[in-house]
Parts: C-alpha cells; sequence; structure tokens
C-alpha cells in the first residue's frame, strides 16, 4: 500500500531551472538543486550563529499546521521563520475546527483566506500535503504525511552528512530500522541516491520493502539520468560492513503489538545500533537519527551519546535547512508573480 | 431563556459620538458608527494586501483568551493584531488556571495584571464578555459568548455584504437554520437591521424564536430612530424568495441528539442550501456561512463553493475587520486617558 | 523526603560578585545580589508602565518548557522574553515528545540544539531544573520544580513585599497553609530570610515540616554570614500575632484525599485567612497569595479583594522581576563569553 501511495503520488521530474512553489518530496530534485539548496543552508547557519533576523518573510504569514505532534518539527519551523521575519501562527488538530469534523481542504482554504502565505503541514495520511497544495495559492512545506515523505528531514540529513563527510557521493549509507513504514526512509533514499550516495536498508524481514528497491532504481536521477544505488540488506552485520554513515530510524511501538515484530528485546539485540554494531561500519562512521530516540531500544544510550553521533547536530541543521527551504519557496513565488 | 438573556444584557443606545472602550455587542451601534468601522475595515483590507505592518498597537499586550476552541476566530485576531504591532498572547481554557477552579474574574484580572490590555475572549456562557469588561480597564472584544453575541462576525458578515451588494440598505438577507442558539443570527440581526437590511429568520419551527421579531422591533436603531425590520418564516420557500443574501448557519449536532430537529436527512433536503433552493432567491444573491461547514449537511458543497459564495472572503475579511476594531478600541481608550 | 531533596540539590554559597549563568534557587543568593536584582526589577516596572521595548534578548531564543500547566506563569515569562526583544516559543508536555516517551534530557538537548539560549522550565519532579543545567550550555531558570524551589515567586514576592513595607528587614511574615508539600513556601524562605525578615511557617501540624526549621538555620545568609530566622507555629492566633505580611498558600485538594486533612470546612475555619483572622496581624499588614486562589477556602474573598491584598500587584510585578532575571543571566553570559 506504502508503495502504491508512492507511485500515485511522485510527480515528474522537473528541468533543473523551475522554480519551485511546495516542497511536497524531494523524489524530483536533481543534483543541481540539492547542492543549491545545501549551500543557502550553510549561509543560514552563520545567520543563526550570529543571531541575525533577515527580512526574507516580512509580513508574510506562516501557519504551521500540525495534526500529529512533534515538538522538534513544530519549533525548527516557528524559529526557522521568526528568524526570515515571518509571522508564525501555530495550529494544532486538538483545539482547532478538525475537531468539529471540518475537511483538511476546507481548513486549509480558510488559512489561505486568512492570510496565510506559507502552510507548513504534518498529517497522519499519505498525501495530505500534496491536496492542499492543490487547493491553495501559496506555498506549502510537507512536513511529514503519512508514511510517504518527510523532505525537510532528508535535507537536513544529507546536509547533515555532507558536512562531516565532505560529499555524500559514493558514500555507503544504511538506513537501519523499520523501512517500511517510514517517512523519513522514503525521502532520504530519494535525497541521498540524488547525491550519488549507494542507500542500503537494513531491518526485520517483516519491516523491509522488498519491492521498493526496485521502484527506487526505476526512476533515475532527474537532471543526470544517472541510476540509484538502493540495495535491501537484512542482515545487520552484512549491511554495516564498509558503512559510512548509519541513520537508525525509531522504532514505532505500535509495529510491535501489530506483530511484525519480534519481542522489543530480540529487536534490540538483533537490530538495535550497539557500539558493537557500529563497529562492524568503516572508521570515522556517522550515526544520525530522526528523533526522537528510544534509548534502549532502536540505539544505545552509548552509540546517541558517543563520538560518532551528529544527532544533536542534525537538530541544529534543520532550522537551517528549514530557513533555506522557505527562502528557496519564497524567491519562487516571487519570480512566478513577476512574470 | 436566550431571550431572557439578551434582554438584561441590552445596553442602552449611545450617541454616535461616543469612544467605545468594548465591543460586546452590536446592538447599539448607530449607522454612522457602523459605517465609520466599515470604513476603516475597507483600509486595513489595503494594508494586508501589501503585507505592511502598523504600529498601532505598538508595545500593547493583546491576549486571545479563548474557552471554547476556534481557529478561524483565534488566528483571525491574533494576525489582526500583529499587524497592528501588538504582542499577542494565547489563552486557552485547556492548559489554564481555568482547569484549577479559578474563576473568570479572577483569571482575567491576571491578566491584566500581567500586562493585557485588550482582551479577546470566547466563552460557553451568555455574558462573559460583559461580566469581564466590568471587572478591568483595558479593553474587551467579545469574539462569541454563548447564544448571545458574535459582534466581530456581524460586522465581518455586513462588510462582505456591502462589498458585494454596495449598501445593505432595502435589501433581503435571509438567515437559515438553528436561529435559537444561534449568536452569530442575533449579532447580525443587529447590526444588518441598523444598515437598513430587511432581516428574514428562517428555520424549523423548533429552533425558530418567535418571539424574538417583537424583541428586535421594539428597539429602534440608535440614532436614527428607525424601526427594525425583521420578519420570521418557517417556510424555506417563502423566505428565500427575493432574496439578495442567504446567511447559512451551521448546524450543531448536539441539537438532533436533542430532538429538536428531524433527522439529519430530513433537515438538509428542507432547510439545506442546495442548488435549487439558492435559485428561489434573486439572481445575483450571494452566500454567507460563518464556518466551519458541515458540507452536505446546511450547506450543498455545489453552493459552498460555486460562483455565489463568499465563504472564503468573510474569513479575508474578518482579519480586516478585527484591526479596524482593534484599532477603534486603542482610539477610544487613547481619547478617554488623555481627558 | 522533601527534605532530603532539598539538602542534595543546596548548592554551595557562592561569592556576591559571581556571575549567574542560571536561576535554579535562591537559597545561595547574597543579600547583595537580592538587591541588585530588585532595584533591576523597579527599573523594569518603568519600562512596563511606558509600553517599552528592550533589545536586551534580541536575537536570542526563550523557550517556556512546561511540564506542569501554569498560564500566569507561563505568560508572565512570555512577555518579560517578548519585552526583552527575544523570540519566545511555548513547549509544553501534552502535544510534544514528552508523550513519545523521550527523556527530559534528550528534549531539553533538542531545544537546546534548536536554538534555545534559555530554558524556563516547569515540572513535577524537584530537581528537573537543576539536571537541565547540567546538560545545556544555556541559561536556565526554574519556574518551579516539584515541592522543591520556585524561585522567581520568591523574588517576586520579595520585591512585592519590599515596595509596601519599605524593606522587610526586621518584619514578620507569615506563610500559611500547607508548608510541606510548597516550593513557593521553600523559596520564600530562603530569600525572606536573607533579606533580614523573620519567617513564621504557619498551618495543620500534619502539613508542617518540623526539622525544616534547623535545615534553614543551619545555613547561613550567604555574603554575610547572618543567622536566619525562621519558626513553626502551628497555632495561627500566635502566628498571625504581630505579623507585618501574611502569605497564603494555595491548598491543594488532592492533599485532603490524602487524608493529610480534616476537612474542607475545618481547614478553611481554623487556617483560611478571613478577616478575623488578619485582624490579628499588625494593622497595615499586607496579604500575599501566588495563585490561582482557592476563594473561600485557603482564603476569603473579603481578604483577597480586600484593601490589604496585594495579589494582583504580585502578578504584575512577576512580569518585571522575569525581565530582570532574564536580564542578568543574559549579562553573566556575557561576561563569560568575553572571558
Amino acid at each position: 500500500m506504502a508503495l502504491d501511495t508512492l507511485e500515485t503520488l511522485a510527480a515528474p521530474p522537473l528541468p533543473a531551472t523551475t522554480r519551485r512553489r511546495h516542497l511536497l518530496d524531494v523524489d524530483d530534485w536533481t543534483p543541481d538543486e540539492l547542492h543549491a539548496l545545501l549551500m543557502d543552508a550553510a549561509h543560514m547557519r552563520g545567520v543563526l550563529a550570529q543571531s541575525e533576523r533577515l527580512d526574507t518573510l516580512r509580513g508574510r504569514v506562516l501557519v504551521n499546521l500540525f495534526y500529529e505532534n512533534s515538538t522538534r518539527t513544530r519549533v525548527s519551523f516557528e524559529l526557522a521563520g521568526k528568524r526570515l521575519g515571518a509571522d508564525v501562527t501555530n495550529v494544532t488538530a486538538s483545539g482547532s475546527s478538525v475537531e468539529k469534523g471540518e475537511s483538511l481542504r476546507d481548513t486549509v482554504r480558510t488559512l489561505q483566506a486568512l492570510g496565510a502565505q506559507i502552510v507548513v503541514v504534518r498529517h497522519s495520511r499519505a498525501g495530505a500535503a500534496d491536496l492542499i497544495a492543490r487547493e491553495i495559492a501559496g506555498a506549502v512545506v510537507n512536513a511529514g504525511d503519512g508514511w510517504h515523505a518527510h523532505p525537510t528531514q532528508a535535507l537536513l540529513d544529507a546536509f547533515t552528512l555532507e558536512r562531516h563527510l565532505g560529499s555524500v557521493a559514493g558514500r555507503r549509507v544504511v538506513i537501519l530500522g523499520d523501512i517500511l513504514h517510514s517517512r523519513v526512509a522514503r525521502s532520504n533514499v530519494w535525497a541521498l541516491t540524488a547525491l550519488g550516495a549507494e542507500v542500503v536498508l537494513c531491518g526485520p524481514p517483516t519491516l523491509l520493502p522488498l519491492a521498493a528497491v526496485e521502484m527506487y532504481t526505476s526512476r533515475a536521477v532527474p537532471g543526470t539520468g544517472t541510476p540509484r544505488r538502493v540495495a535491501v540488506e537484512p542482515r545487520v552485520e552484512r549491511a554495516l560492513a564498509g558503512a559510512d554513515a548509519v541513520m537508525v530510524l525509531r522504532l514505532q511501538r505500535e509495529r510491535q503489538q501489530a506483530g511484525l515484530l519480534p519481542s522489543p528485546r530480540e529487536y534490540t539485540a538483533r537490530y538495535g545500533l550497539s557500539p558493537e554494531h557500529l563497529r562492524l561500519a568503516r572508521p570515522g562512521a556517522v550515526v544520525l537519527h530522526p528523533g526522537p530516540m528510544n534509548e534502549g531500544v532502536e540505539i544505545d544510550a552509548a552509540v546517541a551519546h558517543g563520538a560518532a553521533s551528529l544527532i544533536e547536530e542534525q537538530v541544529t541543521n534543520g532550522v537551517a535547512v528549514r530557513m533555506a527551504v522557505l527562502a528557496l519557496l519564497a524567491a519562487g513565488r516571487m519570480v512566478e508573480s513577476e512574470s
């Protein structure tokens, strides 16, 4: 079902020169676009370090529309928007018209009518951000929709990896955990393979979408036509061998209740990123996690807070990357409205 | 009971030159005051269109005190306040001292002591805004209190109608639905009749306050002494005949459970605004709804999103009207403090 | 248990010239430091009265991290931060990663990584603020942790008393109610005794920590070495005799369920601050309460809203005191980063 969703939603590749109105996914981003965004994010990190404020979004209204709770993502967008001078308003599902049975479509049209020029949306249903983008004239940023996509997470992960590995091209990045239900995994595959990395998907067989490889490899990188390098490997030892980076996914406890997993203890023993497991990777390999972590479940505390961990830096980079994304969309719209 | 409440709370008419400290209801507004406010709102729409910020409320604290959820109204006031330069803080009943059993009076005094100069309040009890206004030195804006009043909704409805009909004087406006429990209906009757419109109240007999007509007509328009033109008409066909505008009210599902309504399907068939029903009105008649809508219940989707619908524009106008209201109260207070 | 906690958490006295990074408690504050802070707060009251905005925290991010609800404290810090030019973001336990099982430590590290330079934290566990302060490089302000401490409440109480009594030195201040479970009482004892007041703790024997006196008196005032003057007195009449100020504590209804109290009616009759009880104090004695009040339980409405009550002024002073605290910590950090 997740794969169907992905294929249905996949947009056709765009030329590198296209100005973007929305950020719904990164599956159609060219390497040039990705590199340009990462350069902008590097600039924004400097802005953050100086405690500066820009006027990029001055007088514009950004609405954080969160149907799922997420402190880190909501605050990240909120601070990114404020740094760029926007008026930021938070709307959460509880305490909103959502509870009165209003449709997503009507809620979003209402937000637009209220003056929202940028809507950042998180929703439990795949395709929610795409649906919104069809409804409104403003910009939509997908902050996570069901199992489908989480593009700003993929961009901040790519930014974090490139800062530490120099370039991800030719690097081996292992994504470890519940691949099947992970929007973080999906968006990372698109972004990292477009940047030239080899991505290895590793996890329990019940949580590995075996058909996914064909789907990814059947869509060459836009702009360059390069084939994407994706592999599935259920054996942790084989997956980690030679890895330059390990991205650990959060284990949703619901999966265990659904019978898709053995006991938590067994999961941790076999798939948890312990110091022993990490030693199988290349010396100097780095560790990512989108957070929030279940320490002691999918990742050992010693790894989470160890020298290889870039987990806190991911969070910092997230603000910079989101500033770059918001500025990009604002620029796209300005060009559009001039023509 | 609702009528008793209304009569108890009704303030005596004020001369047109009075500066207002609060906006509790529009039942005592003169036509001159209403026209002046609508002119100000038109100016504010221009400010919004330019993404400008004013300094009208710079350094002042506006608190949105919402005991009932309402995304659109809360965000509307929040953005209106921010555009005028105010510091805006949201306080909701859940997560506030309310849960600790503190009285409304003490909560409001506390907010005032914290520096709130403007309190925007929504509450399920009629009279809540009036009670607050007696407690504090600052300005109070009623954002809906029980079945009593929702004055900014009435002002934005009047503004929307005047933008499209030129003037509402002499026009026939039908309010359709659960009149008995509607603060939106009540405030609209006061505002629209003061502006010279004829208001027809239409809905199921169990939800029509038959005695209301006498109450409205017994209070002439302040400033001019003109009698108000209000009629009750339970038959949809008769009500809609010759209508220049139809204002559809949200159907509260609780009413059905309370036995005040037949089945939802029957309600929709008889009182829902379908394209067929709308065809009974004048050509060019416009449609309003305060939102959030139950599409397919009190209003057909084709009407809600059709050419006659001004529903999204109501939302946009709401921000402009609230800016005008906040600026008016701020000016009133400044005059007062100078004398 | 509460006492153990206190002793474990008690920091060693600091020299008066130390710049502070955090405000975790006031148990180690010298009289000079307290007086300096109260002077700053007096200045900030002037800033508030003028509706001015300062640039002290411009470009800095303040996060209100509230694991317990408190409208007044959260809004107080929010407005204080905004007046000083900070970007303020609210994070509450419901709706945050907390519900996903993330540890306090990880939540705070994430907030820091997101750019939070000041974290204001309220938590039901004693020691939460101290734990955070060990985790992050930024400033931590304790906005109440379990039964342990509520330092800004003590500072605003001291400020309010000094404004009305001239100086609290030599004055008799009665703290009345559930002393055992009160962080407000604890922090007030440290601050008021350091300023030279005699503090009398009064309440039902089951809610009076008899051993507390020794603990307080065993730690002389830092900077001066003066012994602290604290007494326990379960008899209301004796406690109130000659009092210059009565600080009434909120009665937590849970205590009654836990069997620590007689009936509410009996509590009110014996320990509630009635006009009759207040008459036992000195003429001109003033009344404080940290809010929210249970009117008719621990305090009579006639006292709460009477001439002796400074309860609303406490709230106003709270914003000024918090501005002074935030400015102090910002200055401390600047000095630190220069060296």
